[in-house]
């Protein structure tokens, strides 16, 4: 099969790729896929993945133990727990010490014409939801962790730092919950996208004029965000991070313990809020699509993914 | 009066400093106070302070706007609030953004004959209570504070990071709150000490034997502690953080969202259950109280502090 292919160091095209098969899993035929910032960390080493990546898809259920299944269309959770330990017990399959990852961690992604997944992992797609918002059920997933984390109180605000995909995404989802969310950012063109859909969008610039919040999420991933975040948040206040890329650097715990900060670690999510949001209209994904590309073009894809003004590249397979 | 004053760069013993006075505030003559770590954290430069420090009293109140409290004997809330702000309006004056704090910030403390603080901040010690066990109601305090920020299941485990001063206090806390309580550190005498009331002592050395806990307390301040503590909590865990000397330094924060961590910070707590767990005998305080000084022999006290055996050293005033 045609899929892109990442051996430790470098990522290629190729066409001889074999189908998945996986014991007791589903095939599923990729429809669409979407680069994650995830994924250029994954490019960089992290995980010390090697395989066909990518973890963001829309696919149709090509051949599954339960024959209902097949023909339907699906997105999947990414996350593969043993199914016996005490974290899978109790449904936390997403923290299982066992688990394999979708294209991230010793599991192929979707990159590809084809990937596998246990049932249970799958959701169908409701007919109101097309192929390519579907795309986006994984990431606005992970912006409803933030409310099965940490208890929102409607009447508060909540302050965003990070104008990317993500970023946007979580915006979105706090507006359901919270009565202003403020997004800061480096990008004119997506702050104004946000103002559009009711958040109000400031420029990293301005960040001075901005006060202190019950609630911050971090989702730049860069220490420099998290330094903005921490001095931004209301004694006893909340910062949720919302990236994995945060890179070692001097960091000083003391404005945490003096203003006795609650910092939350957030990761995945769960697909059904995402769906019922997106089949509800709360959330809108078609204007952050920046460009479509086919898989052999992926460098091109990666070097759009990389522009400033790019917001989301997806991959039609 | 008699008293220690840092006038920014040095500690000096003088018997000429005024007895002080503040509008509306009672005035304390202390009978005992304590070495705190964050003194010498002051005495490095911390918060800029100049002034007396100390701020873990026993002590009479000698004059106050209500006379009933005089002749009384008390120990104090170090925070100090304007009284007009949202924080103080809500019972939080620990957070008030224009406090004094007794001995740390812009008020003078107790490693003097006399202090101040308005009548609000001090709470009358039980009979019960003898006078040299009563400078230790400030740090019980700050371990309640653990309980007053975090939801503590009763049927867990907790993991504590450092046997020092802190260390060992918190641990008595935790014990009334959790099933089983382990203290990690590297002295086999305050570990023994922890193992008589009934807390479980381990050496750092060993600390690779010990597994993964819900709810882990960082209190030795530094950053290899805090590694520590972050490689030993279950996913969707707690770090509770317990000192504010934590000096910056490489720290990578993806495990905490990768397994959804929760750091909390905490700092001051609230007196009343310390007076109240001392009164019913819950913790044990006089075991660890090293050496006992006169004021003038202050640079004994503080290089006494600094041994590696040391666990409290107290003022005599």
């Amino acid at each position: 099969m045609r899929g892109l292919y990442f051996d430790g160091k470098e990522l290629k095209y190729r066409e001889d790729l074999p189908i998945p098969k996986r014991e007791g899993e589903a095939l599923i035929k990729i429809i669409y896929a979407g680069i994650c910032n995830t994924d250029k960390e994954i490019l960089k080493g992290y995980h010390n993945f090697s395989g066909i990546p990518g973890h963001e898809f829309v696919g149709i259920v090509e051949d599954a133990p339960t024959k209902e299944l097949i023909g339907k269309r699906v997105v999947g959770e990414i996350n593969v727990g043993c199914g016996k330990c005490s974290y899978c017990a109790s449904g936390l399959e997403r923290h299982c010490p066992y688990r394999t990852v979708l294209g991230i961690l010793e599991r192929d992604g979707v990159f590809a014409e084809y990937t596998t997944l246990p049932e249970k992992n799958l959701h169908i797609l409701p007919e109101g939801i097309s192929d390519i918002e579907g795309v986006f059920v994984e990431p606005i997933a992970a912006a409803f962790e933030i409310p099965e984390m940490v208890h929102l109180e409607p009447n508060e605000d909540l302050l965003i730092f990070g104008d990317g995909k993500l970023g946007l995404l979580i915006a979105q989802v706090m507006k359901l919950y919270m009565r202003h969310v403020v997004l800061i950012g480096k990008h004119k063109e997506k702050l104004k996208l946000a103002e559009e859909w009711g958040i109000e969008g400031v420029l990293l610039q301005d960040v001075e004029k901005i006060g202190r919040f019950k609630y911050v999420v971090e989702a730049t991933g860069t220490q420099s965000g998290f330094k903005e975040a921490i001095a931004h948040i209301r004694p006893r206040g909340y910062l949720i991070l919302k990236s994995t890329t945060a890179s070692g650097a001097e960091l000083n715990l003391s404005p945490v313990v003096v203003n006795e900060i609650h910092i939350i670690g957030t990761r995945c999510g769960p697909f059904p809020p995402a769906i019922r949001a997106l089949s509800n209209r709360w959330i809108k994904v078609t204007d952050m699509i920046s460009e479509i590309f086919p898989l052999n073009r992926y460098k091109e894809a990666f070097l759009r993914n990389n522009e400033k003004n790019t917001i989301k590249v997806i991959f039609e397979i």
